[in-house]
């Protein structure tokens, strides 16, 4: 088995964390987004889409996708979960986890893939496929950023973690989402203290650094 | 326990397909989308994004986002499983799930929510933010749809479901999501033969008509 990785991007970082949270090690591999080794023949032959992570496995299949790979990990490892284990926690986690990539996350990509010159005509991350940036994508990016950092906040008001149990995959996709907006420089207002001190508690476990 | 529900919209339907599959009836209430009721303030009470579906639970509590309502009872109803039992169908399914999420729905999304003027201002669907239209994103959706539809075309030629299973959530997240590309005039080409075939048979099933 082998981890198709890479140092600062955020897909592959959640899945560290993932796996760092549940103590697995996996040989990894890191590929070098900055010199483009991700868009090169050899990457293109494990993922033809040019992203990472990939999780290679022993038999030669390919699993891409970081919350497949997430997922697989659960069911071979299911302790501690993060995916939850009753209905209403693994629906909850669920929920939040889109609500985080679906409001947070996208704000984030649209506002990177849209304006920097690294991504012109790879405005969306598939190899297979020539997309021309749109400026103003980065503004609605901005908005969003705006409406998810505050629903985020009142969610965190009363309790610890934000699908309402223990610290879960939810937890995870927030961290990573707001970690990878410094890039967009997209940040948390400071008046937003709920998740604030949300943000501290994540970053101060030990998996915030894998 | 309470469905809210729409007739016509996609996610909804990837519910209702779900619970069909599985043989679950749920008492269900329709929030006419047409008159705008899902922003009204009564149905804001109960998601005050203003989105179907959601379901509430008979604590009260409401469960939002189609994936963690489909993930809700594929805990409380595990046969027949629609999302993988051991680790590689987990991963299969929420890889190929995701996919068909991001470069098939989203095009579709791109499309109509960007172009059509009932959705003046509300380019996302989040009640609590206006959001302007982007035209250009329709022709970004347009350009993702043509590389979705072939790379579903390549993935179906020797496989007769999606994941490599048996009918799974990817599958019906497929299937939703080419219905809906109608509205948005987006089809499947007649040339990509193992996606028409896959429509067909996926079509052909009860839980269709659901």
């Amino acid at each position: 088995m082998k981890l198709y990785d890479a140092p600062w991007a955020p897909s592959p970082r959640r899945v560290r964390i993932f796996l760092a949270e549940k103590g697995i090690e996996v040989p990894r591999e890191a590929i070098d987004l900055r010199s483009g080794e991700q868009l090169g023949d050899a990457y293109l032959l494990i993922n033809p889409r040019g992203a990472v992570p990939a999780l290679e496995l022993d038999d030669g299949e390919v699993l891409c996708e970081s919350a497949a790979i997430c997922r697989y990990f659960e069911a071979l490892h299911p302790e501690p979960s993060l995916l939850g284990t009753t209905a209403i926690e693994i629906g909850r986690i669920e929920s939040w986890t889109r609500r985080i990539e679906g409001d947070g996350y996208a704000a984030v990509v649209y506002v990177l893939r849209n304006t920097v010159p690294a991504f012109k005509d790879r405005a969306i991350p598939d190899a297979g496929l020539s997309i021309a940036q749109i400026p103003e994508l980065a503004e609605r990016g901005a908005q969003m950023w705006d409406g998810f950092t505050r629903a985020l906040d009142r969610r965190l008001e009363d309790r610890e973690w934000i699908a309402g149990g223990g610290y879960s995959f939810a937890d995870i996709t927030a961290l990573v989402t707001i970690d990878f907006a410094r890039a967009a420089k997209l940040t948390v207002p400071e008046r937003l203290v709920h998740l604030g001190r949300w943000h501290a508690e994540a970053s101060a476990r030990p998996s915030a650094q894998a």
